[in-house]
């Protein structure tokens, strides 16, 4: 039962179609690498427009049924039986969220999933055009495997990562865009990010995939350089693959998820969990509470 | 505002005077380095008695107050002005408890907690000697900051670091005792176990201090050899001293906290958390429940 994800990473700009060309033809090189999990950068068929605030922005929205975006990932995964999770600007009546839909290798969305953690930095100002998602932390059944899917500042908490594996997830995926900070020049966050996301691997015992862009991009007097290093993890935590910080790049690792499965329940973390001391962790400021409730 | 932290780590014998002598020369050395809070590993005033099934060592076990081991501790914390998180086996009434006492610089016991996540393997026998502890996770005011300890097993879990953190420690330390298994001789958890750590440093943005036994230890057929490794992280979770796997070693590290805090909170991870999205980490099987009650 061995499965074989890629990580991509590829710079954008604001040449649309250019954008998907290019995702589509590093989606192929990872189809005929042996990849049946195939996974892109988030909000790839655009630049990361949070660079900056501008109103216009939001015109880069669709919805999540009949998206032309979407629609030609599916016929893509359909004709090559591949499972993508395919990241995108989703409008949903007023409403506006960072989104992925998961598209399974029959071409059907299986799964669709709304970020649940917006960060809000200078050159990521995604509280101006994300509402926090409301979705949960899902597990999505695909041919290939049990999904967990979730969105670049997700990453960051180990409370998504726990939720997806107790949804069912087998393997968590990361689309992100992350680089350098625009008043913080010094500050490199790339090894802090992937500790992060190799912890949640080590903790949840299950392969972890990122993919980051490349590329930098610029609005007015900002400019913003993406690292990549899009990494695969096992189930251990150790990065297996990790890429560069500037080249466009498809990088694969086989798993056998039914190996995988054993280890993780032999391993015994899930069978000696103690819920009844977690109540913390469903409030914001640590206060214990004892009926659980947040306030 | 600067802090030296320690780990230790040693081998310990049936010789329980000279563990405690022992454990003392290396709390002293690392004194003598410039820590102020020095940790020693789980259980270092015995044998890892867990090794196998023998009601006779029911008897190791003494309760928190009158305690001989902590009182020793608590004059050379208070003679050395050291913190110490002071690892002992616990019996509190009928009930027995894989304990630790944080002992302050003035010798007082500041706090005590209990480990919560008990494990269960071939020679890791624990929840035949201890009951799952109590307390909660807790963050002990002390002279040189506020501490996160919890033991072992406890390591293994993203819940128990958060919570700690939510409940203020600034710096996360894990008396530990993990080694070989014996009917798996080839497998090595060393780095599985050190990436779950460097996750909760990163995860939570703190450092994080672990300490391990070395040495080998027997019971009739049963033989096992524990891997020191013992470690500290930085708070994006690189390590940044760590031990070997088998010698008597003491290794500190310098911290200014209100640096970190800073960090910590300009990072935005604790403005960002999604405490109404959490609720199925309070189950065991991931159910959600709409009231976040555990069933």
């Amino acid at each position: 039962m061995n499965v074989t994800v890629a990580c991509t990473q590829m710079a954008c700009s604001w040449d649309l179609a250019e954008n998907l060309d290019r995702a589509e033809r590093l989606v192929k090189e990872a189809a005929d690498q042996g990849a049946q999990i195939v996974l892109l950068q988030e909000l790839f068929a655009t630049p990361y427009f949070c660079i900056d605030v501008q109103e216009r922005h939001f015109d880069l929205a669709q919805p999540l049924q009949g998206n032309p975006l979407i629609e030609r990932f599916q016929k893509f995964a359909q004709a090559h039986e591949l499972v993508l999770p395919i990241s995108f600007f989703e409008r949903a009546g007023p409403a506006y969220y960072n989104a992925v839909a998961i598209i399974d290798a029959d071409g059907r969305i299986a799964g669709h999933y709304r970020k649940s953690h917006i960060p809000q930095f200078p050159a990521y100002e995604e509280k101006y055009y994300f509402s926090p998602g409301d979705t949960g932390f899902l597990a999505t059944d695909t041919r290939y495997g049990r999904l967990g899917v979730a969105i670049c500042w997700d990453q960051w908490f180990p409370e998504a990562a726990r939720a997806m594996a107790l949804a069912g997830a087998e393997i968590l995926f990361y689309p992100t865009a992350i680089g350098s900070e625009v008043f913080q020049p010094d500050l490199d966050s790339r090894d802090h990010w992937q500790n992060v996301m190799r912890g949640h691997a080590a903790a949840n015992v299950m392969p972890v995939v990122a993919s980051n862009r490349v590329g930098t991009e610029r609005s007015g007097e900002i400019k913003m350089t993406f690292y990549g290093s899009s990494f695969i993890t096992d189930h251990l935590g150790n990065a297996l693959v990790t890429a560069d910080r500037d080249s466009a790049t498809v990088l694969t690792a086989t798993f056998d998820l039914a190996a995988v499965r054993e280890y993780r329940r032999s391993w015994g973390v899930f069978r000696d969990r103690r819920p009844d001391l977690y109540g913390s962790l469903l409030t914001l400021d640590g206060t214990q509470r004892a009926d659980g409730r947040v306030r």
